[in-house]
């Protein structure tokens, strides 16, 4: 490619990037490194280290350098304004002392948002308008791209969708409310959902069944409900229903064109989550907004955030 | 004023019509016709009364005239898709056919939407962005104001608001699907919910306190609860629960800064509604996103969607 931007993608446990060009043409995946700890002069090192990697991929120069952080963000300004999973970000002017470490023009974006918006841009969602992503990993992330535009809100903490309430009375989110999306469709609620309904079971038989009680991951439950076990089984057909009542209140908020479903357990488990979702969704919306809406799987995969932040710094500099 | 352009509203028993000026003046009420019957050339013909007494006010000259119709329109062409109350407006090619009989240039919304856009331009919503809007009258309608536009989605049917789910397993709601918020905070849900917690009384006992059951309306119930009957109280507590389980989604997929609740179970019934309301907007919301949200009584009361319907005309002839 001429003329590259890199797109980067800071997650609790490591950084992503990789160099694309204003076309969205990209070579290959992205380069990772992993943090080796949670500080932020780590977190800056890393961002360094690894765009210097994907600026290899760009020999004719990098125009500017998008970052996607987890973190809820203070925009225009690009400040951190609450990290849980990195808290030494808080208070962060990441864009400003990025953009000093990088020399180059540095925009930030909270990580859904910039996966939603690669999606938009280059992935399932593409020419699909408006968009609504949601991201279903350890937690639920969401992205709401209209006309184009990541949707920011008041204070840039629009699409928090993870905690759209889906049972007012339900289980308790990490977040501290009752029946948020989030506590059933991610693979924390999953896990939970999962230990909840096998509690009836003696400590010995479960561990034959399912080994150590501490150690099981969301994975695992999608492997033994597509194996056929009954309470895995369960566990996603109710994540599929929150899903499907979660993407009915979304279809009747934005009358979208494509609601995008990515993150490790949307890959992972999409045949069984469709049957309930689709059924609450048609149940729960009419004819005339189901019409011209496609909820898809996401396409870009791990990459979607900083395909995504690269999507954004080139519009930062106005070429796409 | 000098130049003006005329807002109307349609509603499924009258239309109302009043002259506005490009910085949002106008001359005391609307004007209001009744609509004898709901045909077709009956709406038409009351709209063209109803504008030719409103342009009295605008001795200067009418440059456009703006349409709020209970509708799902086709947008931008302007058609009605679906009018459940005046079904015979279906498929009408409104803004085409209005805009010949009245020698005007004609702009159509739906009528949530144009009340939505009155209390953002010149109402409770003013200098609110985002601002989202929810009419509380014999349903509930909604409406989303970002950057000074409304949010129409694909096809012109975003905004559904009333059909948010707030509890899957909940009341049936008119639209046929379970647990809607207009299933709790319309006048329709409000009767319906104190019918059904009476409905152990016999029905002399029921007559001799309430009067008629088959002729009880909301404000009736809303004035029982204001003068201590335990079942209104209940009631209104419940349709705030609801409005606050649904506020509190709204702040997470906008990050608002204001919503504003409109309608005559709004204005009648505020203070029975508002506790409940806002302990579940605290218990379901981040302080970060209550942070600058203000939930607000609409301002301009029937005349929000006429209002609403002058603004949009006067972004039409690009003057608002």
């Amino acid at each position: 490619m001429s003329d590259a931007v890199i797109g980067v993608d800071v997650g609790g446990t490591g950084v992503r990037a990789v160099a694309v060009g204003a076309d969205g043409s990209h070579a290959g995946k992205a380069q990772r490194v992993a943090l080796k700890t949670r500080a932020r002069a780590e977190v800056l090192g890393r961002v360094v280290d690894v765009v210097a990697q994907a600026a290899k991929e760009a020999p004719d120069g990098v125009r500017a350098v998008g970052v996607g952080l987890p973190a809820f963000l203070a925009l225009p300004q690009g400040e951190v304004r609450l990290a849980p999973n990195l808290p030494e970000l808080n208070g962060w002017a990441a864009a400003e002392e990025l953009s000093r470490a990088l020399g180059h023009p540095v925009i930030v974006e909270n990580d859904a948002n910039a996966a939603a918006y690669g999606e938009a841009w280059q992935g399932a969602g593409k020419g699909l308008d408006p968009m609504v992503f949601l991201g279903l990993g350890t937690g639920v992330g969401g992205g709401i791209v209209l006309g184009g535009e990541v949707l920011h809100g008041r204070a840039g903490m629009a699409g928090e969708l993870g905690h759209l309430t889906v049972y007012p009375d339900g289980a308790r989110c990490g977040c501290g409310a009752q029946g948020c999306l989030e506590a059933y469709a991610s693979g924390t609620g999953v896990v939970r959902a999962f230990l909840e309904d096998t509690a009836g079971l003696p400590e010995a038989a479960f561990k034959d069944l399912y080994g150590d009680r501490t150690r099981l991951t969301a994975r695992q439950v999608a492997e033994l409900a597509a194996a056929g076990d009954a309470a895995a089984f369960r566990v996603f057909a109710r994540a599929g229903t929150a899903l499907g009542i979660a993407v009915g209140q979304l279809a009747h908020v934005f009358n979208p064109a494509g609601v995008v479903l990515g993150g490790r357990l949307a890959a992972g488990a999409w045949d069984l989550l469709w049957p309930t979702l689709w059924e609450e969704v048609s149940t729960r919306t009419p004819k005339a907004l189901r019409e011209g809406l496609s909820i898809l799987p996401a396409k870009l995969g791990a990459d979607a955030g900083a395909v995504g932040a690269a999507g954004l710094a080139w519009r930062h500099v106005g070429a796409a």
